[in-house]
């Protein structure tokens, strides 16, 4: 099934969610909702995209043999040519939202997607789990759900030796299990979009759980009884779109999911306490690597923006004959075509892996990931560079429709814009490097893929340096043994 | 008269102001004001603090020969004892917003303590502007009065060869002169409190503009006939000091300040299309030195409490064994250091001007100044990464009152503290370094005095280099003509 | 043809070359001598890799209509897979001497082979010259040449506003011409390997020089008369390559040259006078596009080279377990990662030009030329950061020779080599990064393609930001005029 | 005593030094071999300036009872004027190396003035071992000795659980002590000036030996019996000042120091297996006050230097209208100001230790320590960036003898100087960053006192961080327990 927007929005409105927001449950349907319109309408947009006859070549296209249509994020790519098709059509996605919407549906639909693919893999640890992935693959493809997704573990000791005891259950653990299923308690950070979406897909975390309890991998509906979504505060603090252009579209909260006994059917289990899945099927489904493809593809578009920002900036106020405003602006350009490169890369070095999906190299991708944890932070600071005391003067919408307008329009203006456009643009540079949502895209980006001390640190102990150890060795003449 | 925060409040809500906020004009009462409340409340504990017995021996004491007090942010100080003392005062000032309100009354009164004090410079320029100074100067003390100010012009076109022309007046200027005074027409940026504090005090900007129309120095009071004060979008988004315990204290709002045919009486004028003056005043009364010493006194301040923040945060998560972790808090120690050192070095090297005051040594303040422009988005980064996922998770106060507090109290306790301390800690962090308003803060200290290239530039160009060059001369036998 | 390693050193042997060194003019074989032996035993290497049955696939199969076999640098590519073997040579090439050879033949026959194979250009300018760079090309080829360079002036006066005059001449311009040629004086800068190639490749130098007796570009043997070229000070202190790996053999020297009345014959002039030809060949030819793809591939191979020597230093002295050791080791696999995505990119993204030429993409080589002369100086600080005191404690081979032998064996062993193979490394990173040869190399990669800032300011201006700007202002909907 | 430059000599000349060079033993007197002349005789210009009339007012006056003059260097400073003083003169003798010479005999001296001036404190472990130390410090200040020493132990094992056993002794310990003294053997790090001092100064390395037979301080001659000094290879490759302007006269070699069954008599240990001792005499006698205070003089000197050549650079090729030029010479001056006022601080904040000395602040000069470590390599990039080609262009003082000297004057001319001053100019700037030697300065300051990772670390754990935390954790209300 292939949905359109308001498709989308009917079904978001008849989940029984349980979300607290700001001392409160959420109530009512969730697209009218004040704080989860913005977002909820704009991923109506992307599905409508789908029916964009524009991008027709892009996301039609795709069906089951009884020619049933699906979302082009469901396709397991079997080739390079449609790895880069799947690309384009994140890249279409993202555009629509300047790159700012960092949980779009082909995000984690990728996972499920290389997951449900490589069902024999989960099959290793029992059957019936390969049949789980299986069926939540088809039934998300045959319905074309979206999903929130959990990875880690709340931030409550990061010491070293830290371990959790059965007494004081913090971290979500299996406390019992029935012939129904596992009953689950405890939480888990960090689900951006909680709530809001048709499933929670939920894995693993790593880190120092190596105790059979903390193994597990489950999809079940956002609306399972005994799940709770508790949110941050929101920071969609005003509708209007001139004001919060960004904010007031694309505000996507986070939450604590809380698991109260929540029961998680046996078919929706697709892991369960067995160490080596759960060391392994990321690496063998190729999820990480279609994660971060997709991570790419948006952050790309993300720059591209945030340089379109840049020069439109510069143009307004005149500042382009200066050495070091080219020389920033310059910035963003040389970090544009590394993650363009590096995207390229991973296309043309991808492999076909053991279930037939052609995966993306993941060294370029990982070397991207990384590499945006630093660039995005300094692009931002050079957007508030460039600005000046232009991202601080910033009227409201209200303003220019109040009788202080004609003030504005004269003491506001730019070299080469009107005082509309002038503040529209310095509001967007606000709202993308220095609201709180902004701010907290910045950390977004920043510990996109963990943090990135531990990527480093992954990083360098999984790459095979040996081949240039001997060079140097050889070089030397090491193994001749003598001066 | 050394007045308390009640009278303060009370003078305030006395003003027939003219200040426009999101479309509206502002009505009634300031102190009671949504948007004002937060920072007028806060500065009168300041006024408090000068009657407060713990710290008399700083606040009290400087009293006229008719025995009346006054402030200490209006004494002259004619010794380094003097200076240290004053010094003193503003941190403590200072500590209690964790150096966060950037305009408290101390920071303009330095600079009608300089104009005042110098009198007899501007007398160069006619012997009435020096009566006028002398005259402003003696009415601020003798009323303890706060102000505002704006040094700058809008942002219109930053190009190297742009001029105004008569006919688009942007930048405020002289417009007509009669017998009762000058008429101004046009605007400045960026009126920090604009429209809340007593008076305004406007100095001609320097730049392009060596026409007489634009050399003009004045104080009027903040409910002068045609100033309008045109505040940006407020940020203080919540009362709650649990949710946003900095914006809701401290944001002081910036304003476009515009003159609509604005009479200044010449009793209130102190220079005038006098270029020499003009050029030369500010060094000549030590005001950029007093500026600069205030504000370095305040970022020491708020250095310290970004260190005590970031231990917090790191004793909360119990990540102080990490070396990295290590390394980025010792950062904030060695600027920290840095930045006491230099405020040390220009108390000791002070120099008495002309007019009789102590005057702290400019080349360390204006080296901490321009050290600060970017070691600040440093410490701001370094509380981003090492609260890493906890500065997302920021539940509000409601939260914590409503039933799902037992699973708040529980997911999110820290290792070394309980939920509600670790989230006020959290928020702390969010409010200062990714809030609207800490986002502000950040460009405030990046741009205090100023463009840091051109501050750069004009550091460089002031510098005097040749004795280090003569030294290599020298050392190269250059004078000697030979190999 | 194609040479080996003793048909080149036969051919350098008989030049009659003008080589001025260290106040004496060089006299006698440059195969033997102390300062060039080094770098020419080096290059012989390489001119006997080509017969190599290792890499037969890579350097042999390139020839003639007639059969003449040639080198794979005189080979126009007219496909990626063309390309991508070209690269492959290059690399074994640069492999041979760590990628320490700024100047292996390659590099200017890239060049040669771009211009010969856009002859037709430069007919623009006048048939003589299609003919002179054809000729001078086929030459090249059938003879297996190698050539230094020069593109820049003396550096005198970097003034904005400074021009020449004809009374003094410095920069080298044509001050006559005749049936014979024209005639050459004045200087240039700075050959690499000046002298001691066979023949030298002059173009113009750009900047302020628009007047024609400045716009000229020829290839005349190194041993023309009145070529004179003076080096700086050799850095090959030692012949031992125990204690100089580097230095003592791939110092290449830098050399001004000197035209003193030199005679260009016209059928070694391909452009003269022309501007539009003069504007507009580098791109047109693809010249740009195949230095810096020389250039990459062999900085892949110095940063894989710098890998490999980090990580060995890193098991000697058994500091892989700190994190921040990890981290900076990691910065190097980044950067790497990097580097080879953006000659990937280059490689598939490359066209066809208007002489048949497969021609890389531009915009990912200079891209990667911009990031490594930052990156280059970071790898040294890492090598030095990493080696601490091991890096400064350098025994010579005479050292180990001596009766000492049993104290240096005892006391500089590490904890994973012996002392000698200890001390090999770290003289290896000392020669790298610290003696006047590794220093000169950091400048080299630094300056590699002129001056940073320069290029900086040349890639912002030639960057097509327009269609980003335009989805920014359509996200505004700033075409409606419109709130 | 107060020697001058030939007595120093002379007394250098009259050591049976026991030094190996590239696999020699160094013979002769000291102050005529190639490699060593160049530093003695800089040296001894250091003692004639102890008599220079010029300087009389800083050199001279100090006196024992009976009358006998010694050198500042030995002095005792009891207040903040004579510490000043001291820092004065200090400050002359670094200017004479443009602060090159890491090692002038004020550094050791500093730190023997400390222990001995603190001898009471040795005595804690032992009566005998105050009057040792108290004896070793009087026969130096009645001599004006000067030192060397070595504080570390080789760098084999880096590993963090390291331990070094019995079998096979690598840094020097105790094997046997007789009635006579303490038999040493093993080695240790890495003595500059090595054998060329009168004598030498050996304190326990810390680290991971807390076992007593590695718990030891002494000074013993630089001749005595078994001894020996294995120095790296030397930087200075040329006599020519002209040339190598710093190698020529301030190389100063490293060296591993051999103990090889070295007895160090009772009268000269002041230290031994006292653990408590170890751990706290050199903040106790403020030993390390007083070495990062010498520093710090010297390092100011240096980076005025720099200051100094840097603007030459920029003046004599025209380059000071550069925006990008002019922030980089002011990054030397803003880290210049911050030294001086570290300084400032360390003097005015000192206090009056148990022995009477007069200790400068340590906050401030550890501060100024961390800073230069990264600081002054990025002094060293700014020169490299300014000099562009110009520091690669550098012929020597023969060619400037040679026939080519007309053509080097015309063609090496500066806008503002002639080919000789341009080409000294250019030398010393490569000499400073870029030869063996220059960098060797980067590795020596930037490892000044220890690497700088293990010093953060120091400085965050020794920090008193809680009133800052407190403060934060008033200002949350945290001690009312409510939110």
């Amino acid at each position: 099934m292939l949905i359109n927007g308001s498709q989308f929005l009917d079904r978001v409105d008849q989940l029984h969610h349980n979300i607290w927001l700001n001392g409160e449950v959420v109530n009512g349907p969730l697209s009218t909702h004040s704080v989860f319109k913005g977002i909820l309408n704009s991923k109506s947009k992307l599905y409508d995209l789908q029916h964009d006859d524009e991008h027709k070549e892009l996301f039609k296209g795709y069906s089951e043999p009884n020619g049933e249509e699906y979302s082009f994020s469901f396709h397991q790519p079997k080739s390079k040519e449609e790895l880069v098709r799947r690309g384009k059509a994140t890249t279409i996605w993202a555009r629509d939202s300047l790159g700012m919407m960092g949980r779009s549906p082909d995000y984690i639909n990728s996972a499920i997607m290389c997951l449900g693919s490589g069902a024999e893999f989960f099959s290793n640890g029992g059957k019936e789990f390969g049949t789980s992935i299986n069926s939540v693959y088809n039934h998300a493809k045959r319905n074309d759900l979206s999903f929130t997704h959990t990875f880690i573990n709340p931030q409550v000791n990061r010491s070293l030796l830290h371990y959790e005891t059965d007494e004081n259950i913090i971290a979500a653990k299996v406390i019992d299990e029935t012939d129904k299923g596992i009953i689950i308690k405890g939480a888990r950070l960090l689900a951006t979009q909680g709530g809001i979406t048709d499933e929670i897909l939920v894995l693993p975390s790593g880190g120092n759980y190596i105790e059979g309890e903390y193994i597990y991998g489950f999809v079940i509906p956002s609306d399972t009884k005994g799940l709770k979504f508790l949110c941050r505060e929101a920071f969609n603090y005003s509708d209007s779109s001139f004001d919060h252009p960004l904010a007031s579209r694309y505000e996507e909260t986070d939450s604590v999911v809380v698991f109260d006994h929540v029961l998680v059917p046996w078919n929706r289990v697709f892991l369960y306490k067995n160490h080596q899945v759960a060391m392994n099927f990321i690496n063998e489904t190729g999820m990480y690597h279609y994660l971060q493809y997709q991570a790419v593809c948006r952050q790309i578009v993300k720059t591209e923006c945030i340089l379109g920002l840049a020069e439109k900036i510069v143009d307004i106020i005149q500042i382009q004959q200066y050495q070091h405003i080219q020389d920033k602006v310059n910035e963003i350009i040389i970090g544009l075509e590394i993650m363009k490169s590096l995207k390229v890369a991973s296309e043309v070095q991808g492999t076909v892996n053991n279930y037939g999906t052609y995966t993306p190299s993941i060294q370029p991708l990982s070397t991207a990931v990384q590499y945006y944890t630093k660039f995005y932070p300094r692009l931002m600071e050079i957007i508030q560079l460039l600005s000046s005391s232009g991202i601080i003067s910033i009227p409201t919408e209200k303003d220019f429709q109040s009788e202080i307008r004609d003030d504005l329009n004269q003491y506001l203006q730019g070299a080469n814009a009107d005082a509309v456009e002038r503040v529209k643009t310095f509001r967007l540079a606000w709202d993308l490097s220095m609201s709180a949502f902004g701010s907290r895209q910045t950390q977004f980006e920043r510990f996109f893929f963990g943090d990135p001390v531990r990527l480093a640190m992954g990083s360098y102990n999984h790459y095979d340096k040996q081949p240039f150890v001997k060079d140097i060795s050889q070089f030397l003449n090491l193994e001749k043994g003598k001066l």
